[in-house]
C-alpha cells in the first residue's frame, strides 16, 4: 500500500525539514501564502465542486457552510500564515542550560515531535492552518480531512507541496490520507507515528483512542461543571451560567452540569428563569426542582452527559467537598468553574479540583487556546501525559539534550575525582 | 481481586495527598526517615531472610549483592529522604502566568501526574527512593519489586504506610503489587493508571510496551554511537571511547558502536589498541578491520546490537551525512556523541542527530539524570512524548490551568466587544 510506505519514510523527510534553518521554514510559510493567492481560482473551483456535491447529496446546511471556502476565507488563511511566519521559531529554543563542569555545558532544546497523524472534519481551512503549524514546528504530517471536502483538500495539499518545493524543503513531509481505511492502517504504525490528533466528535476520538497504541492528543468528552457556592453573587452566577451554556452549546467547553450549594437554592430561581428565557431546558434533582419553576426532573443519565445542546443538568450538593467529589466522579477532567465571593472556598476549589482547567468567577467557555493566548490551538487534551488542557504549538514539540564538552569522561567524576558543578547558566 | 480494587480507588487517595499542603508531604518524608531508623532491625532481618533464600537458591553473586541491605545503606536512604525534604515543593509551581484582561489572570501550575505503576528489579533500596519521590511529587504508587526481595520490600512498604499515617496522609497511596499476575492485570487498567515506569532489562521494557495502552516511560534499548570525525583528536577519541565502552558496559548509555570517518582510519589503530588493552573485543567492517590489528570481522547483527558487554562494533563511514544516516537507521534514539575539533561539523551533528541526547567531545556515559543535575532520576526515555532522555521529578508532573476572574464571560470578547490583553505576568 503506497500510503503505508509514505508514512514509513516520512520521518526521513521530516528530519531534513526539522533540521533546516528556521528561516527556511519561515520562507515556506510565505511561499504558501503566495501559492494560495496564485491558485485561488482553482482552489475555489475545487471547493465549488465539493459544495455542489454536498448540496446534491442533501447535506445539512451548517455542514455546507463549514465546507465552503471564499476569497475572504483564503485571505484570512494567508494572514494567519503571515502571523505564523512572524513568530519566533519554536524549534531550537533553549529551555534550560546547566554547566556540569568547566567546559562541559548541557542544554535542553526544543525539537519537532516528529510525525503526526491529524484527523479533522469538513472544514478545508484546517488543511492550511494545520499545515502552517506543521511548517512552523518542523513536523511531518499525515492529513485526513472530511470526505465531503476531498477536492478542496487535495487542492490545498497541492499548495503545501508547492510551497515546500519552492523553499527547498522535501514535499514528502505532508501526506494526504485519502480514506478511513488509510487511517485504520496508519493507526497500526506506532513505530512510525508519534502522535494522533483527532479533531472531531467525542465518539470519533473515543474510537481512535480505543484502536491504537500511538498516543492520542484530544478529549473524548467535555462534561464541564459550574458550581454555585453558598456565597455566589446571584447576578454573576446568572451571567456565567448563561455564557457557559448558551454562548456555543456544542463546544466541548460548554457548561453541562450546574452544581448548586443547598444554601444557594433560595436564589436559584432567578438563575433558572434567565436560563429558561434563553431556551435552556433544565433537568434538576429534587431540591433544585422545587426551586426551579418549569424545570423537569433529571434522570440517572443527566449529570453524566455531554448534551452539546441547550440542556443543563442541575444537581444540589451539601458543601464544597460534595461538589468536588461529584466533579471527580462524573466529570471528564476538562474544565470546571466556581462562582463564589468567598476567597477561601475559591482557593480550595482551585487547589483541589483535578481537571485540566479550573476557574473562579469565569465562564467555562474560556478554556481555549486562542483565549489562553497560546496563538494556535492544536486541540484540548483531557489526558495527563505530555500536554493537558488547551494545547498550542508547544504540544507539537519535544526536547533534545545537547552536551558540549572538551573530552570529558564520566569516569573522571566521583569519589576521589572531579565533582559536578550543576550551575544554571542564564539564557537570553 | 483485591489489587484491582486498590488500583481503581488509588486516585481518590492520591488526589487527597496531591492537594495536601507541601509541608505535609515534607513532614511525611521526615517521618519516613524516622520510621526507617526505628524499624532498622526488622528491615534488616527481613532482608537477611531474602538474602539467605537467594543464596540457598544459588542466585548469582552480583544479584545477591544488589539484594543486600545494611545499616549503611539505610543511612544513605535516610540522607536521600532529607535531601528530598529540603527541596522546593515541585507541586503547585507557576510555570506561566498571563493576564487575559484586567482582573482575569491565567496561571499554568504543576500538579501530580496521578497514579504510577513502577516495576523494578532486585534492589529493595528502590522502594524508598521511589516512595520518597512519590511523596515529594504527590503521586499514587503501585510498586512491583523483584520477587527475590519480597520480604524486604514488604517491610519497606510498611514503613511508607506508617510514615503516611503519621503525617495524616492516606496510606492507600502506596500499594504493594505482589506478583507478575498482578502486573498483567494492572496493565489493563488504562483508565486508572497514568504512567508505567519499568526499570529493568530491555526485554522487560519491550514486553510491557507491547502489552498495554498505558503510556510507558523508559527505553527498551540503548544502542549508543560514538562518531570519530576526520578532525578527531586521537588522544581524546581514545579516552572517550574507553570511558563510553568500559566505565560500565552493562549501562544503557554505554557506547555500542564506533563510527569512524574514513579519513580517521590511519589513526584508528591507536584507539583500537587502547580498547583491546582494556579487554574490549572489536568487531569491524572491512576498512576498519584493516586498520585494527586483533579485531574480528563484524557480522550483519553488529551495529544493531546492545551488547551490554566489552564488545564494540566498528563501522566506517564516508562522511558526516553517512554517519548521521547510520545513526538514524541503526540507533535507538538514546545517546550519540561526536569527537571532532571541527566546530562546524560538531554544530551540524548537534543540530541534525535526532536522539534524546547528542554530545560533542564527551562520553555517552554522561546521559544520566544525576549527571545532568536533575536530582532524582525516574528513568531514561527514548520516547518522544511527555519526557525525553534522562527524566527527573518533572517527568512525574502534569499541569493544570487556573483562571481567576471577576465574573467575565467569553461572549463579552470579540468583534464589537472587549479584546484580550495576553500580557505575560512575571512570577517569582
Amino acid at each position: 500500500m503506497k500510503l503505508i510506505e509514505q508514512a514509513k519514510t516520512l520521518r526521513v523527510a521530516q528530519r531534513t525539514m526539522g533540521a533546516a534553518p528556521g528561516e527556511q521554514r519561515t520562507a515556506a510559510l510565505h511561499a504558501l501564502a503566495d501559492v494560495l493567492d496564485e491558485r485561488s481560482a482553482e482552489i475555489l473551483a475545487a471547493n465549488a465542486a465539493d459544495v455542489a456535491a454536498a448540496r446534491a447529496a442533501g447535506v445539512a446546511a451548517p455542514l455546507q457552510a463549514r465546507l465552503q471556502l471564499s476569497a475572504a476565507k483564503l485571505q484570512t488563511l494567508r494572514q494567519g500564515l503571515s502571523s505564523l511566519a512572524r513568530q519566533e521559531d519554536p524549534v531550537g529554543r533553549v529551555l534550560r542550560k546547566t554547566r556540569l563542569d568547566d567546559g562541559l555545558v548541557l542544554s535542553e532544546v526544543t525539537s519537532p515531535l516528529g510525525v503526526l497523524l491529524i484527523i479533522f472534519e469538513s472544514r478545508p481551512d484546517a488543511v492550511i492552518q494545520i499545515g502552517g503549524l506543521g511548517l512552523r514546528t518542523g513536523n511531518g504530517l499525515l492529513l485526513k480531512g472530511g470526505k465531503e471536502a476531498a477536492r478542496s483538500n487535495s487542492a490545498l495539499i497541492a499548495c503545501l507541496h508547492a510551497a515546500l518545493e519552492r523553499s527547498g524543503l522535501p514535499s514528502e513531509v505532508v501526506v494526504n490520507v485519502p480514506d478511513r481505511a488509510g487511517v485504520a492502517a496508519l493507526l497500526e504504525l506506532d513505530e512510525h507515528i508519534d502522535l494522533v490528533i483527532p479533531r472531531g466528535s467525542g465518539a470519533m476520538v473515543a474510537s481512535i483512542q480505543a484502536s491504537t497504541r500511538i498516543p492520542v492528543l484530544g478529549h473524548a468528552e467535555g462534561i464541564c461543571h459550574l458550581y454555585l457556592d453558598a456565597a455566589a453573587d446571584p447576578e454573576m452566577a446568572t451571567r456565567i451560567a448563561i455564557d457557559g451554556k448558551c454562548d456555543y452549546p456544542s463546544a466541548c467547553n460548554a457548561t453541562e452540569t450546574l452544581l448548586v450549594h443547598r444554601d444557594f437554592l433560595p436564589q436559584l430561581g432567578g438563575v433558572g428563569a434567565a436560563l429558561r428565557a434563553k431556551g435552556v431546558e433544565l433537568r434538576a434533582d429534587g431540591p433544585a426542582l422545587a426551586a426551579l419553576p418549569g424545570a423537569i426532573p433529571c434522570s440517572e443519565r443527566d449529570g453524566d452527559t455531554e448534551y452539546g445542546d441547550l440542556i443543563l443538568a442541575v444537581r444540589t450538593v451539601d458543601d464544597l467537598n460534595a461538589a468536588i467529589d461529584w466533579i471527580h466522579a462524573h466529570g471528564s477532567g476538562h474544565t470546571e468553574s466556581i462562582v463564589t465571593a468567598d476567597k477561601s472556598v475559591a482557593a480550595q476549589f482551585l487547589d483541589r479540583v483535578d481537571s485540566a482547567s479550573v476557574f473562579h468567577n469565569a465562564s467555562t467557555r474560556f478554556a481555549d487556546g486562542y483565549r489562553y493566548g497560546l496563538g494556535a490551538e492544536v486541540g484540548i487534551s483531557t489526558g495527563r501525559i505530555h500536554a493537558r488542557g488547551p494545547v498550542g504549538a508547544d504540544g507539537l514539540l519535544t526536547t533534545r539534550w545537547l552536551l558540549r564538552g572538551q573530552g570529558q569522561c564520566a569516569g573522571d567524576y566521583g569519589p576521589g575525582g572531579r565533582s559536578y558543578l550543576h550551575e544554571a547558566v542564564l539564557t537570553d
